[in-house]
């Protein structure tokens, strides 16, 4: 990084930082709010702890501050806080365990773990999240006091509270301009116009009577940052862990995905275990700093790209910017009317706004797409806890189901090549003395019990359609691991076969494959020959002229 | 089953049954008191229960009723009832919600749910299960009054309780009569050992006052069948219901499994779902019958098969059986001392033990062997319960996590032919502008992360060690499946490869992986080639002399 400084290159970093500065600063504001949380909260932790991920991160491009799904997730977190523990207080745990939990994952190497939320799960949940926080702040953009946990619950708290018509049409008149600027087909335009806005509506709010009777932020305390220790109270951790285990896991499953999608993009090379350390540090800092948790924003780490950011300096001047701002709008900010910053989150969050993932996912699988809608449904009725759960659970019952259910292919050989297709597929040719057989899936336990039957089941079509076998010969390309209860498997299939008279053979098996079975000498004693590739083992029998199979020293085995 | 009648085969089954009553008859009493039940419930068990699965079931070899396993998973079910419910009433409630389970499992075709239990988990378990019966049946040999649900706990009360000499001479004696009848070379007089060993017992207890302080099994009552309904108490009902749940899917699982490798054998087709049906049909009759919970042993279903049962008619003769020896045994059986039944549990279970399912796992695949000695020591030291739950997750976490770390390889042409295989392993040549990559796993979204990272160094490979590539050509042959994820990574790939001037191109295709490509138009939007072999696709390029591979019609596609 110091390089870059010496270079020069810290225009470009310096350039990037403030523009990330003018999307931050709404943002921050805004997502605190969402969270439950004062304004200044949102502001705290969009200082020390991008410092802090600058230090010990791997990505130059990550958007690191406040983000809106784990903005919700921290509300849902901190609504069943214990009497006597402000959120406040409550955030500043959370966002300890968050650091904490990632750095143990850190140090015990569980990056993997975040391969376990399937992108239909990671969509649908992305999805629910912002659909919730959109409906979490229209009551604040109607000037309704209605709140609730779920789309339900919110919808009835906001028929009986009803609505402020000076709140609704703050709130009205700051979405359509806030379209508006989307509308007219300037980039800087649209970017700037949160800012603007926020700048504009405070100024009209300090100036004139026009927000009396408004909702406003309110007078912040002294903007100093609160250094401290978060409440070191057991119960309150204990009551906190598993939401924190939650935001921990998407903080990581989010800012992962961003990072490296850029990466790939820029043509760098990310470490996963680099990134986890610098999102555990962030958080611990913004824990003992007057935060909140903190992870990798989508639209300000495509902004840090676009606008040219180099390294991780750039996050060093957005920390600048944040920190100019809030001695700047300090005072200001109490004048600042609540529907304006509800309205730059539901414009914000619904911009993302796509029905397309889920016609995508059904169309190409229905039972991922039926995963990806059941997600989103869930936060939206049930709670975002419920919905990573279902996702996790969903993603690998389906996996499992999937495995369970091989495919079993026939084949013949394509006339004139050595290419052998399945025959319900393709034109092709199969000799009566044996059967080939193609399985499309390692054979593991899910499986392992139906082999024998489906085999026999195909030994006896080819019996009905093509003449009595003598041979079974596998082509085990496709079988890419073979588990203890697989192997298990094969044995009964090799006793059932030779009960009928026929002869197991094997095509084309993997080496790691090979290797175990050597291992166990389980081909030597179950007399099980082996061809390099299906065409030869096919062939194998027309040169065969011994009376018995069973005492022939198989040509190519190895 | 009337056919078999009139065709005069059922004097085979008549002999069957009467070879299996003699070894039903010492084993009922055994485990009913392994079960800590007294000793006619196991009796009763082994009268209606094997005519209703006669009835519904469909093995002609199925050796239903108490199982040893079985025995031992109720003993622990019924170690916790509620104060004022005798353990036969909490066995009744036990067998329903068994039978209960087993029609609601039959009924929604759960059937493939068996699969969960993997070889190793169930073999694990089985031998854990062996282990935890001969030592629970220790104190009884020595006439210890000590007892326990965990090894140690067990060895524990037995220091404590000390041993009483009479009892464990009649033990002793017991077991070198069993162990010496098992090495006379006679298989007949080995099957008759327990039986007459009993009877004599019987007769020596008493004629003499040689078995005076042994526990005995003690006057029976009435030996009636005690029909009636088993206690209507919703509390215990739930109580027993996650015991029942897993003793009903031990029931299936077990009985399915030597059901299965015998059907195998002897050429016949067996259903899963008709099996779930008559054991659920037998628990049933079992729960108002005075039973317990009953399932297919495994001994003497090999015993059915061995002494040559044709049909379910056997079964049926083999109650016949019993109920003759339940009139005769009446008196005699109070006189029964209980070392020489523990003896016979002992000697039958010890004699199935073995450790080299262990050294075979551990061998073949290491996660494995620790898995099935994990399950094995959670039987001994927890519960079974827990043992099976590690069982069933363990299994499931091998299976991720393999699909986590697919094997890539680069492969070349093993020279003069056309195949292709692993540079690593074999002699083959490459050519520099064309990778050749075989990905050995379905792209899912346990491994979907990793796939750019994964090719991408194979890339850098391939450019030191070869030369610049052009194209980057993937064996898609062991890709059984792609889902949502895998296929974001795959154009996450594309946007990679395409940001380094590379062209991506797949060869041998799968049917059913490219009938859901084609379905979503994605080789199109992405212009990725085809080739119906790796060969093709390797060659394709020599003959192409165009300046730019971008727009080229591609030669194979399909």
């Amino acid at each position: 990084m110091t390089a870059d400084i010496a270079s020069g290159r810290w225009r470009a970093d310096l350039m990037a930082g403030a523009v990330v500065a003018v999307l931050l600063i709404p943002q921050s504001l805004a997502y605190a709010m969402l969270a439950g949380l004062p304004a200044q909260v949102g502001l705290y932790a969009s200082l020390l702890p991008l410092l802090a991920y600058a230090a010990w991160g791997s990505s130059p491009v990550l958007g690191l501050g406040p983000v809106a799904v784990l903005a919700l997730m921290i509300a849902q977190a901190l609504a069943g806080l214990p009497a006597g523990v402000s959120p406040e207080a409550g955030a500043l745990v959370l966002a300890a365990e968050v650091g904490l939990l990632l750095a143990l994952a850190a140090l015990l190497r569980l990056d993997a773990l975040a391969s376990l939320l399937s992108v239909p799960a990671l969509r649908g949940f992305e999805t629910g999240a912002t659909l919730m926080i959109a409906a979490s702040q229209l009551p604040v953009l109607l000037g309704s006091a209605a709140t609730g946990a779920t789309l339900p619950g919110l919808a009835l708290a906001m028929v009986q509270a009803g609505l402020q018509p000076l709140s609704l049409a703050w709130g009205s008149v700051a979405v359509v301009l806030l379209l508006a600027s989307r509308r007219a087909g300037s980039r800087t335009l649209a970017r700037l116009a949160p800012l603007l806005l926020l700048l504009g509506a405070m100024a009209v709010a300090a100036l004139t009577p026009a927000a009396q009777g408004v909702a406003q932020v309110g007078a912040l305390p002294q903007l100093s940052l609160p250094l401290g220790l978060p409440l070191l109270d057991g119960a309150l951790w204990l009551h906190l862990l598993p939401s924190a285990a939650l935001v921990a896991l998407m903080t990581f499953v989010s800012s992962l995905a961003v990072a490296e999608s850029l990466a790939q993009r820029r043509g760098e090379k990310l470490l996963p275990a680099a990134e986890m350390r610098g999102l555990a540090a962030a958080n611990l800092v913004a824990a003992v700093t007057g935060g909140m948790p903190v992870a990798g924003s989508f639209s300000r780490s495509i902004l840090l790209h676009e606008a040219g950011s180099r390294s991780r300096w750039a996050l060093v001047f957005v920390a600048g910017f944040m920190a100019l701002a809030m001695l700047l709008l300090a005072g200001p900010l109490a004048y600042l009317p609540k529907p304006v910053l509800a309205a730059t989150i539901v414009v914000a969050v619904l911009s993302g706004f796509s029905l397309r993932p889920y016609r995508e996912a059904w169309r190409y699988a229905r039972a991922e797409g039926l995963l990806m809608a059941a997600v989103t449904a869930a936060v939206l009725l049930w709670s975002v806890g419920a919905a990573l759960a279902l996702g996790v659970v969903g993603s690998i019952a389906l996996l499992i189901q999937r495995t369970a259910q091989p495919h079993v292919a026939r084949i013949g050989r394509v006339p004139g090549t050595q290419h052998y297709r399945n025959l319900e597929r393709y034109a092709v040719e199969c000799r009566p003395e044996v059967v080939g057989l193609r399985i499309d899936e390692s054979l593991v336990f899910t499986n392992a019990r139906g082999l024998a039957d489906v085999v026999l089941a195909h030994v006896r079509a080819h019996r009905a359609s093509v003449g009595e076998p003598r041979r079974v010969l596998m082509l085990m390309a496709p079988v890419n691991h073979i588990d203890v209860s697989g192997l298990t498997a094969l044995e009964e299939l090799h006793t059932a076969l030779r009960a009928e008279g026929l002869r197991l053979e094997f095509s084309e098996v993997k080496g790691p494959v090979l290797d175990r079975l050597k291992a166990v000498g389980w081909l030597e004693r179950h007399d099980v020959s082996l061809y390099l590739s299906h065409h030869e083992g096919i062939q194998a029998g027309e040169h065969d002229l011994r009376p018995s199979l069973a005492d022939m020293d198989a040509p190519g085995q190895l």
